[in-house]
């Protein structure tokens, strides 16, 4: 039974120490899956780019510090223990003033920029 | 702009809080919504049954407490801003000696006993 030799491998984890081994802020490290879904730890500071997700919501867990979520018109303040999740198609950009620390979920191969590319894309699959 | 109008009202959500609010044990309540997923906070002690879901994976966070999950040949114990993945189709049995606090993401009609039914099973889609 290849899944209960899977299972028995897994041992649960803890994002803040996982979000700890990150070298560089804004490089998303994937943690775990579920399904099609993958959870990825990414400490952040300062102000990410506009950028939207046709195809996809995208949900935010802060695990240390306060996420700034920039909307079409307004900003969400995002603290420790509090999820948000931003809706398919919206514009959106993510800010922390000193770092933040966060899990994001969301579908296999979603860039961290979106359509919009450039220098701050990163590779959406490196585990940690 | 009906995506933004929606968006416009959403806040975050404090899971310890919402976690707080549920009457009873062991009754899940949607706080948010991914796509087709939810994310579902519950509070558990005790034990409840073995059980299955063949069709998705299931991932439990823990807010407060210590979740023990039983499987296969052992159990792991998930602490306090700790992640687990079961994988579909493993039979699990989760379980809390004194309360934990949960947030669960899985797809949405899920129901928490699986397909072993019964008296324990809930409303998979009340919102609190």
């Amino acid at each position: 039974m290849p899944e209960s030799a899977s299972v028995s491998k897994t041992q649960p984890i803890n994002l803040a120490q996982k979000a700890a081994l990150i070298e560089q802020q804004w490089s998303p490290r994937v943690v775990a899956e579920m399904n099609d879904y993958q959870f990825k730890v990414v400490r952040i500071e300062g102000e990410f780019i506009w950028h939207a997700h046709p195809e996809t919501d995208e949900a935010f867990l802060v695990l240390e510090g306060t996420l700034r979520i920039d909307l079409p018109g307004r900003s969400v303040h995002v603290g420790a223990g509090e999820l948000y999740v931003v809706p398919r198609g919206i514009e959106h950009r993510t800010a922390a003033q000193g770092e933040a620390k966060l899990m994001m979920i969301e579908p296999r191969g979603i860039l961290n920029t979106g359509h919009e590319g450039g220098a701050r894309t990163a590779d959406s699959d490196v585990w940690i």
